[in-house]
């Protein structure tokens, strides 16, 4: 197919495509004669997967070369390749061991939430995102010991099994690596907004009632 | 108190604590003779409170000034206040009704599910966010009905009550203000890790056992 196709058929614009060919992100034309080239439907795949984590994602265009490589390395099974885009969508929120102020339990609470639900996370850019937040609440003087972080491990447990065959429904390979993506992120802001609309609606049931102070 | 001993029990740095003065942040000092006026417990309240609302809430001053209003104004019960400050924590997030393409079902989807949970919440500045978040999905082609959205619905409901749980144990009025901030604000970073942790975790045991492709 010509450019123009690929633009439409993508809804990606033709010079977001031209920026993305530039940075050799997509793969190189198929020759159909010596003088012609022509877009197939891996571009147009492609295209879809690197949208999903420039745009969506919002990485930066190492970081997606470093995902496209996973995509492309046959020996990854597709959970090392899913590992790949979420620790590279990781990448910006400073994943690094964060510095506790000494008699800290910060660390050993999410040791022992994670022991508890028994999810292997050592390796996780996450744990250190997740530590460095439970620490931010024990700086401040709020609750954060396993009885408060419980439920939330809790909430997410089902979330992950149902995001989970959502992507197992969409073709193994790009398709599925782009539709981790997209349902990470873009499923994170209705977590947050239903937990807001959440809040608001428990808030009127139990605090509500009570006469003006 | 004196300024100093103000700035060693909450934690604030006594420039901090000048500025919130400059901005009008802080109540009067007490006098306490012709040449002599001191803080007082209001006062540290106060602190934390702005505190939470500036560097947690990541709020303006001038939003900062409307929670705080509310705080003070007696004719609001604690629910109203919660909302004021709810409110204002959703102030950047661009809350106005969303332009949607032509056929777009995301408010519709959105109504059904509140609708069905039984959440009022027609005025609430999240009621938007949400919206847009499902159109998001739906732009890009991604599973956005009721059925894919039920169960964050149903995630959040548990979250909501423990964390209004852990609020009342606060002393009611700016503390239990203080906590609303804290708790929403700080819990969503907790609440998304463990959210990754578990799709990775999930996505182990679902896709890591196939032969690499």
């Amino acid at each position: 197919m010509r450019l123009s196709e690929l633009s439409a058929l993508s809804g990606v614009p033709i010079a977001t495509i031209k920026y993305y060919l530039r940075e050799g992100l997509l793969p190189p034309r198929r020759q159909i004669s010596a003088s012609q080239a022509e877009y197939t439907e891996a571009h147009l795949r492609r295209i879809r997967l690197v949208r999903a984590l420039i745009q969506v994602g919002g990485m930066s265009v190492a970081r997606t070369r470093e995902v496209l490589g996973a995509a492309e390395d046959e020996s990854l099974d597709q959970h090392q390749r899913f590992g790949t885009v979420l620790g590279a969508l990781a990448g910006d929120q400073g994943t690094g061991e964060p510095e506790l102020p000494p008699g800290s339990t910060a660390r050993a609470t999410v040791d022992e939430l994670l022991d508890e639900v028994g999810w292997e996370c050592c390796e996780d850019p996450q744990y250190w995102v997740l530590v460095r937040a439970v620490a931010a609440l024990e700086r401040l003087g709020y609750p954060c010991d396993l009885a408060h972080l419980r439920p939330y491990a809790a909430a997410v447990t089902p979330l992950a099994r149902t995001d989970l065959r959502t992507i197992g429904e969409f073709p193994p390979g790009e398709a599925q690596l782009e539709a981790v993506v997209a349902l990470t992120v873009l499923n994170e802001p209705v977590l947050l907004a239903l937990r807001r609309i959440a809040h608001s609606h428990v808030s009127g049931q139990e605090f509500g009632a009570r006469p003006a102070q």
